[in-house]
């Protein structure tokens, strides 16, 4: 009586793994600064809680199964602001962005088939694809480069007749890179050459620093048929909790066969989709606001990181996430160490061991993925838990 | 660059199939009485609704993967009045109970595996297993029998060296069958024999009819560590659209296990899991109203059903749906005849056909499932249009 392989051979998420020693520490009445998981500290606008506090029915039913019709037009008016036409029936709402993805997966690809991601890459891509018995074939890329796009002919040698898809997230979590133009359209060729899907999860569009712009997989028309976008309204609207996403695609088989998908599961969550609404009416300075909040916490970090002695960490250009090389052999015992038997002034910090976003074998064992989702008082004092706590790790 | 033989190769819910008929219908200004889902006109608990209108946080940010703390004693308490003794480890919230069956598909099977369902069975079921890769293995039962539990010599003859568990829903959706303590029994001795899981869904539990009792699996301690228990908040709380449901067993393996793909997906719904909780305080007489509600429709549709010329239906026990036979060669034609080119005094009925609640081929053709979720008077006009559209598809 044996949990299926499908299951027992890989590693819960390394953003959620560490839990139970952070709320160990916590009942010590040790404060940990929680750098791990990208939940903001910023308020959800107001416009989505007055939303849920004004929720209209007293009865929380059922609704369409490709989500509320008029959330799927605000959805495609909003991408008219950046550019994008398209039509409701180009949207699937889905349980958050994480749905997307593993309907996606599902929807693309039978067991065995395999997606080229580069890596390091969002980890739970990996648990989706356990989940739906896809392989990861990964292609490295690295801090050295700024965890720019690897080369073609590198992703190009990694296509086999079982390749369905590349899957890119840009800007991306947990390196902060953004793909240029000139990247998607090259990777858009190589797709066509191949006969293969592209798979881009946006969900951090809205965040690009230094001036930096950014344009949608879905701009480019005439590939639109083999192109699905992942879409969230969890970081542009930090509410995470809400779990509404979005799968966008112009092709209309993908719809309409994922579409059985969401059927099998009835429908998204009725209140957060009607908060998702009113979030979409909240007003331009909200993300602008967002936005230049996260670019000076990136600037507090990097800079506080790389002051630490042996600490180096690449410059994300967007998202807010970066992949940190630290002065140890193995960032989770490090990790766990920090939760465990650390804590400087009754605090400590608790950070994401990278290992888990790479799929090549021992990469990733010296870094961790720090999510800068604080407000800079509280990214400091962090900051200083993680000197200490390394000073202190490598004298045991 | 094609979709996944996963996918392609089964057909969208039938329960949801046909809502495009029902859109267009509207879209002429025909009433549709909605027999086809399982959508209650009950109202949510007030305590529910009051919850949303008063969801105390500022940022609706990730919960705990497992589900929030509160809402996991909660559902211990809950429990402990049905005299069944958990704890809070043995409870992972899922985003409703469908996300509680696919998970325990995922976690016991790989693909090829099978799994043994009574047939006609939760239409749903085949899609998750599909998702799954699992195949769903039927011993059929059958309405002149009422739907009873089909023989334990036509089960154990099902059960190969892929099998890795049996699958009840009790009450039943659609058939309305309550399964006895012997029945219950009796499986799982057979689940121990061959070592094998038995997954029990139990959403409806609360509504079981003419006084008859409910014992949960989880009552049979000492089969525990090979039991799963599905429930959900939709049904119980007339609360579909919450997504909130969750898995339950005593075995910490699959429990743990089970956690990455919950950690996979982050989190359920926030405000909803607030709104389940406030819903567990709701008095007592809150459920059985409901249940009387229930009672009083199934008496009333089963008698006027059996009174149309051609129609046979059984007497379900539990639930609110029941299994329909017409005098029709082909179900789905009828029903898509009353969405699309049937009206009575401005009014029509959308029904599910039965066939896709079976996994043999061929039955349930001249059968529907219909969900006695409306009020008596919408339950008598719906009934009316069945007739009336009964007679004007048989003189086509």
């Amino acid at each position: 009586m044996e949990i299926s392989n499908r299951i027992r051979g890989f590693q819960a998420s390394p953003i959620r793994r560490l839990s139970p020693y952070a709320r160990a520490a916590k009942q010590r009445g040790v404060k940990v600064y929680h750098l791990n998981i990208g939940q903001p500290d910023i308020k959800t606008p107001k416009e989505a809680i007055d939303a849920i506090h004004s929720y209209p029915h007293d009865i929380v039913a059922y609704g369409d199964s490709d989500g509320d019709i008029e959330l799927r037009k605000a959805i495609v008016e909003y991408y008219k602001g950046i550019g994008v036409e398209l039509s409701p029936e180009d949207v699937l709402i889905t349980t958050g962005g994480s749905e997307a993805l593993l309907f996606s997966f599902m929807t693309l690809c039978d067991p065995g088939d395999e997606l080229i991601v580069p890596e390091p890459y969002y980890t739970n891509v990996h648990s989706f694809a356990r989940m739906a018995n896809v392989s990861i074939v990964s292609v490295t890329s690295v801090l050295e480069s700024n965890f720019a796009l690897p080369s073609l002919s590198m992703i190009e040698e990694k296509i086999t007749s079982r390749t369905r898809a590349i899957l890119l997230n840009s800007p991306n979590n947990p390196t902060g890179h953004i793909y240029t133009p000139k990247e998607l359209e090259t990777i858009l060729k190589m797709c066509v050459k191949h006969d293969i899907f592209l798979i881009v999860d946006e969900v951090y569009r809205e965040f690009c620093y230094d001036g930096k712009t950014f344009t949608s997989i879905l701009k480019y028309s005439e590939y639109a048929d083999r192109v699905i976008c992942v879409d969230s309204f969890s970081k542009r609207f930090s509410m995470c909790g809400a779990r509404v996403g979005a799968l966008i695609s112009k092709n209309r088989n993908v719809i309409r066969e994922t579409l059985k998908l969401s059927q099998a599961r009835l429908c998204p969550p009725a209140v957060e989709q009607y908060a998702a609404l009113a979030a979409l009416s909240a007003p331009a300075s909200y993300i602008a606001d967002v936005k230049r909040e996260y670019e000076n916490r990136r600037n507090y970090i990097v800079k506080a990181l790389n002051s630490i002695p042996g600490v180096k960490c690449s410059v994300p250009d967007g998202a807010f996430y970066l992949i940190a090389q630290l002065p140890v052999e193995n960032a989770e015992e490090f990790a766990i160490f920090m939760l465990k038997d650390f804590s400087y002034n009754g605090e400590t910090v608790m950070v994401a061991p990278a290992e888990g976003f790479y799929e090549s074998k021992d990469l990733g064992r010296d870094q961790v993925r720090i999510a800068y989702v604080l407000k800079p008082e509280d990214l400091e004092k962090a900051c200083i838990c993680l000197r200490e706590g390394l000073k202190a790790f490598n004298a045991r």
